[in-house]
């Protein structure tokens, strides 16, 4: 099964056009296709959407936006939003929606890690950008101004006007208009941990850039999708010095929930990290490199629906990676069922063994990932 | 594994609005979607290219052809055609690439069953034309002018003026012309087994009707693909009662050459073979009941690559069953990847076993079907 599955990665990425190459050897991985320009509909439809191969698109799609000159410059943004409330993401460490050590793995039956959630607040903009450029890792907080709910056009309702409402060629391809359109803005301590999307996806960076891992749906396996008891961040306030903090605390959800989530941390923080990763994970770190995807300022990534991705990013002059998303309703169809299929099916040295001791003895179930 | 290939069908289905009837139950089985008109190049790509979801579209769509009108009339072709050479493909019984007995299954390391082309023979289109109204399997002799090989454009060029040169909206989807337009000209004893090609196909009728029966390329396994001994059909002139007579001979082809190919005949001739092939291949005759589509005189089915079809005929008034196919280049993508994926694979009972023992000891090799 192993062979198969392999055989499977390769063919894949060489269908795709974004090479074999290995892990090591990054310099050779493929990059994905840039256009100067945007496709047509029918080019976008036909080269992209139906085989699942991602697109870079130049910032000549973008340039037209009043947010590409108003957005990066520092005052715009927290002007036009002065007094509105937005939902602000909390971590210690950047890392929300992602694996974190289990507040108690001592306890009888529990795992050594879980899924952890942010703590979400809402504070008004000028607060979030305050505390966004303020993120510290050392001291333990690190703020997101995300919210995946359509927040462009909620939240940030006052500046969604500063940019299309849509994609046009996507919208014309696809048949529809986005079922929800995200802003995102952060800087380089927040990073988004492996996962894929049910959508089409048309990702656009207004300020600073963002780093994309990509790995097809067909190399599911190498994800080591496990169950994870979930948690979220907890605020305490303190009073240190005189001066008011907050103190972020990991707690299990009540009642539990699991959560079906990538093992793999593509980026360990450390050496021991990185080994034990290794040594765990051999079908992501002893396979084809990730195709690594930078998306800078004015710049559109298609990423095709299923795509397992990993964001990392890096801020502009104002301190800040300002991104918007559009989702748009991806077509459930045969590539849909051959990917169930394959996640269906158990390949020896991931389905057991190294990674199951690891994570513990959790029932697989890895249908609502 | 034979339970997450069942799952695959039945998903593929249902995502494709399918269906997923029994095979007993016919009368449920669902129909391929229906157009009334033509189907924009977006629609058509998005809706049925991409997901790989079969379209009918109705005689609306030929209605301009010169052929719709001329060449179902008894004199037309054979006067535009009088002294044009055709290629004519001759059988005992009207299957063509299918399996037959083999000639010679008492010698060591014979199997029971090889896979027969039939005998191509070059006359003038009058005497193809006679030949095919004359055919009689119960005489062993069904004649089939048919060469895929870009004919109408080829041999048939004379007449090629008659229809489009191409499908507008597909060429225009698909990003290219035809690599090849067929004509096919039959009657009711000649029959296509089940094959699949490496094609996206626009079938038009031109007279009489084709009867087809159709499966995803999810479910391969249920075609009990294996490699077959080629053989061809040889004649021999025979001078009986006065009168000439062609008599056909199945010789194996010197040197051998091996043919993957579907073990399932869907339509035996006799309750004998019925019960055989029903115990030899229960993943077909067990499963959910192939999607059937009946192609009537002016109407285009859209069989997108890599679908099984096993194809049979009803004559117009002239007698004839006249057909045009346009084969467009596929695309190499991810479903086809998924699909080389899946048929590497091995499901207990169609790998070995009853098929197997049927069949004979072949070695497998089904990378060239």
């Amino acid at each position: 099964m192993e062979r198969a599955v392999r055989e499977l990665w390769a063919e894949s990425r060489d269908l795709l056009g974004l090479g074999s190459s290995s892990l090591g050897d990054t310099a050779a991985a493929a990059d994905v296709p840039r256009a100067d320009l945007p496709p047509t509909p029918l080019a976008f439809l036909r080269d992209h959407v139906s085989p699942g191969r991602p697109l870079l698109v130049s910032a000549a799609g973008t340039r037209h936006w009043p947010a590409a000159s108003l957005w990066p410059t520092a005052s715009y943004l927290t002007d036009a939003l002065r007094s509105t409330a937005v939902s602000l993401h909390l971590t210690p460490d950047g890392r929300a929606d992602a694996l974190a050590p289990h507040p108690h793995p001592g306890r009888p039956g529990s795992t050594s890690k879980c899924f952890a959630s942010a703590h979400v607040r809402r504070v008004d903009f000028p607060t979030a950008v305050r505390l966004i450029r303020g993120s510290d890792p050392t001291a333990g907080l690190v703020a997101y101004a995300q919210q995946q709910d359509d927040c462009l056009r909620g939240e940030y309702a006052a500046v969604a006007g500063d940019v299309d409402a849509h994609v046009p060629w996507a919208s014309e391809a696809l048949g529809c208009l986005p079922e929800a359109v995200n802003l995102w803005i952060g800087n380089a301590h927040s990073v988004t941990s492996f996962h894929k999307d049910h959508y089409d996806n048309i990702y656009v960076v207004v300020s600073g850039e963002k780093h994309f891992l990509l790995l097809p749906p067909t190399e599911h396996h190498r994800l080591y999708v496990r169950d994870y008891p979930a948690a979220h961040y907890v605020a305490e306030e303190e009073d240190a010095d005189g001066e008011h903090q907050l103190r972020l605390k990991l707690e299990m959800e009540e009642p539990g929930r699991i959560v079906p989530w990538s093992s793999v941390d593509p980026c360990p923080a450390s050496p021991e990290e990185m080994t034990a990763q290794a040594a765990s994970f051999p079908l992501y770190f002893d396979g084809p490199a990730p195709i690594r995807c930078t998306v800078r300022a004015g710049e559109m990534l298609y990423l095709p629906s299923m795509w397992f991705h990993h964001v990392s990013q890096s801020p502009g002059p104002n301190g800040l990676t300002i991104a918007v998303n559009y989702w748009y309703d991806m077509q459930f169809d045969i590539k849909y069922a051959y990917f169930n299929f394959l996640r269906s099916l158990e390949i020896d040295d991931c389905s057991s063994g190294k990674a199951g001791a690891l994570e513990g003895d959790l029932e697989k179930k890895n249908d609502s990932e």
